[in-house]
């Protein structure tokens, strides 16, 4: 038996003789001659067949071959070096091993995205969906090697928690009892989905240094935009001893790492979703590699955004001051008119960010950091954290957060917390980003968002 | 700086000075002289530092340090080929980053596990723990290595589902209501936390072949032992167009992957768990490498145990009969005093398995195969799904399972579903068998049980 990646990969000799397993793409006919594309799963090219009715017992029951049939193929490989695909095989015998009904929903034409999203079982067989799931699975495992090769612990953080601090008012539910009662519930207590491993990630950083979680996040907010969903994936690394200038060469290694990775693994992907989905996907890709990225302070920003708006750029929300949290028309400003790069904005305003994050000396800012890349906007939220038990206890006095659940958060405080700091990258943000899709409902196998929730 | 890993990796070159930052592991010293273990988290061994009072102006400080405190060292690297580690460092600066409390509640003394579970935010500090916790982040790698060479796709299924086929009863609901009411509800329909994600992967492999998911599963199933928790982490594969017996081979080819992982990158942590935890495990996981796994169908399995209690075998339930579904107790028999070795049992009686097994030509058996190894019993659970769109439906109506949530599965049988076959690992069991650990909350971060959600 033999593979389609293994035809692509120069591993068959021209004229040899195989025999393939795989699903039809199309299928096309004369009354002597056919051609009938399949894909095998095993790389997202396909392969075409020439099959004649000379040859094939079953010439007329292959030519009316149905799309998404299950065929097995034997016949030669041979190189085309003048024509469009670089090979095809000319077809023996052509086994048919499950035939598709004929309502199958994915014909020829072109289907919207809208439509493919309710037929999400069956939407990674169009070339679309199998290039963005494809990416989608090597940024996962790029990922994973990029921690592992730098010596970081994976933490499987979890997913029940009776921690609410960050999801205030935002949280799922998990019950057993379709009461009110969580005292006599399966956890004797509230219990809500994370919204974020790092609370957990902090306590084994403290242990390993060097830690990352990387697993499903949820928030019940209830907006139907492109860029929300109910269910997502986070990748939360933290790490002992650092400072927030550490920090951010750790995000710009691992943003370049994953590219990287695509670029050698991926390339047929990224060509086609730069021909079919977005043009600029290479271009943009390409210079996030060769740049090093900019280092701007929060203050800067604000600047220069006050200078572009007497200047007469025009924003949805014109009015820029000091202490603003910044939309992504102002993020994509900095980073796709004024830097032409991915951009770190930090030291942001204490007021607009997590109880956790350090204060500065100035009493003011935070040592925060967020990184803008054209395109998307924000893309990942780092800081280093509050190593001071005091400060730590007041900061969540102030903001009025119960520290009843959290006291074996801020105890680690006590026992040799000297540093610490990291980051989130959502992953499906990401993926939009190296896949120039733009509703994350297309990246995600099956998109949990409000009011859906099939599959 | 330098790292505890580099110098066991031989990176540092004797004599020469070094500056490491950790964490004290103890401290004692006379009125001259002191010796200090510290651990910086970047491997499993510490480092001992001696220090002395004619060159630390801040001796006596030092001298008082308490347990997990932070600090700077700086020192000479010296080789000590006679001593008991092969090296130590003798310390010309030790500076006190930060002090840890007195109440640090890992002192020298030995502590319980039950006692460490309450304090999960700290025992990845003891030397059990944080060799457990790198195991289990070792075998995730390799998990992950192993289907990333093999050229598996890696799906995230999703978690908040509304299928509700395997889990009927042991699924825990989802909701962001105090009532009942789940059609006012967030996803305007009853969710619940997925028990498996294997049937969302059988739609992924019937675009990508080989597709894998590696994420948490829930269970709300009210039983306090030690080998159940309700959230655990599992691992399955899916791949099309395989039959059972390439399928037992995958499996084991996936386990013997994993060891031989740990045994490159975690010889530190197996030794000492093999010194501390369990005097067999090395023993164990050396012969799963070595031996080739014996498949004994489960009509062979009823006779060989049918044979064991007439010749005097107890067995808590003795009762063995063809159709019964085995306790641990049997096969652990099987597998510890019949064949010693790793043991696929297969072909069960299609009345104890699942709706979407394959059903044999015999109409009495299910082309299912389930792996049981010594210590632990079944690791894995797999089978040739049925590919038969009647067949499945008489099997849900047989089963009387409501087939609307599942529709979209069952259409896959519509499409080119020739032949598709997969299995289950609870990771949670596998790290227990590669570590010694005898309860599932010692392997877990931060575990969940009933009446427990600390953390």
């Amino acid at each position: 038996m033999t593979t389609v990646l293994e035809l692509y990969q120069d591993q068959v000799k021209n004229q040899s003789e195989v025999t393939i397993l795989g699903w039809v793409r199309s299928n096309r006919s004369s009354g002597k001659l056919g051609f009938l594309v399949m894909n095998d799963g095993t790389v997202f090219n396909n392969v075409q067949i020439v099959y004649k009715a000379e040859q094939l017992a079953n010439f007329l029951a292959i030519s009316s071959l149905r799309i998404s049939s299950a065929i097995k193929v034997v016949g030669k490989f041979c190189v085309t070096p003048s024509a469009k695909q670089p090979f095809e095989i000319q077809a023996s015998v052509i086994e048919i091993l499950d035939d598709a009904s004929e309502d199958y929903p994915l014909q020829k034409k072109e289907h919207s995205y809208e439509y493919l999203r309710e037929i999400a079982h069956l939407r990674a067989k169009t070339n679309t969906f199998n290039a963005v799931f494809r990416i989608r699975s090597s940024s996962s495992f790029a990922i994973h090697e990029f921690f592992n090769k730098n010596n970081f612990i994976y933490v499987h953080t979890p997913i029940i928690t009776g921690n609410d601090a960050e999801g205030a008012g935002e949280s799922f539910i998990v019950t057993t009892r379709t009461d009110n009662n969580y005292n006599e519930d399966f956890f004797e207590k509230k219990a809500s989905l994370t919204v974020s491993g790092q609370l957990h990630a902090e306590g084994f950083a403290q242990a390993f240094r060097n830690v990352y979680t990387f697993g499903p996040t949820f928030r019940a907010e209830n907006s139907n935009t492109t860029r929300h969903a109910a269910e997502f994936w986070m990748i939360e690394p933290e790490i002992a001893f650092i400072d927030l200038e550490e920090n951010m060469t750790l995000i710009e290694k691992m943003i370049k790492h994953i590219i990287i990775y695509l670029f050698i693994n991926n390339h047929y992907e990224l060509d086609f979703l730069n021909s079919n989905v977005d043009d600029k996907l290479l271009e943009r890709l390409k210079s996030v590699l060769n740049d090093e990225f900019v280092h701007l302070s929060y203050t800067k920003a604000i600047e220069i955004l006050q200078k572009a708006v007497t200047k007469g750029q025009k924003f949805e929300n014109p009015d820029i001051f000091w202490g603003m949290d910044l939309q992504t028309e102002h993020e994509r400003y900095l980073c796709e008119i004024e830097t032409k790069k991915p951009t770190f904005l930090f030291n942001y305003p204490k007021e607009i960010k997590a109880f956790y994050m350090k204060i500065n000396d100035d009493n003011k800012t935070v040592s925060a950091c967020d990184l803008l890349v054209p395109g998307i906007g924000e893309l990942v939220g780092g800081s280093v954290r509050e190593n001071d038990y005091d400060k730590i206890v007041s900061r969540c006095n102030e903001l009025k957060i119960p520290t009843t659940d959290l006291q074996w958060y801020i105890d680690l405080r006590k026992y040799g917390y000297y540093k610490s700091a990291g980051f989130g990258l959502g992953f499906e943000r990401f993926i939009m980003y190296v896949t120039g899709m733009k509703n994350i409902r297309d990246v995600i196998p099956f998109p949990r968002t409000p009011r859906n929730l099939l599959f």
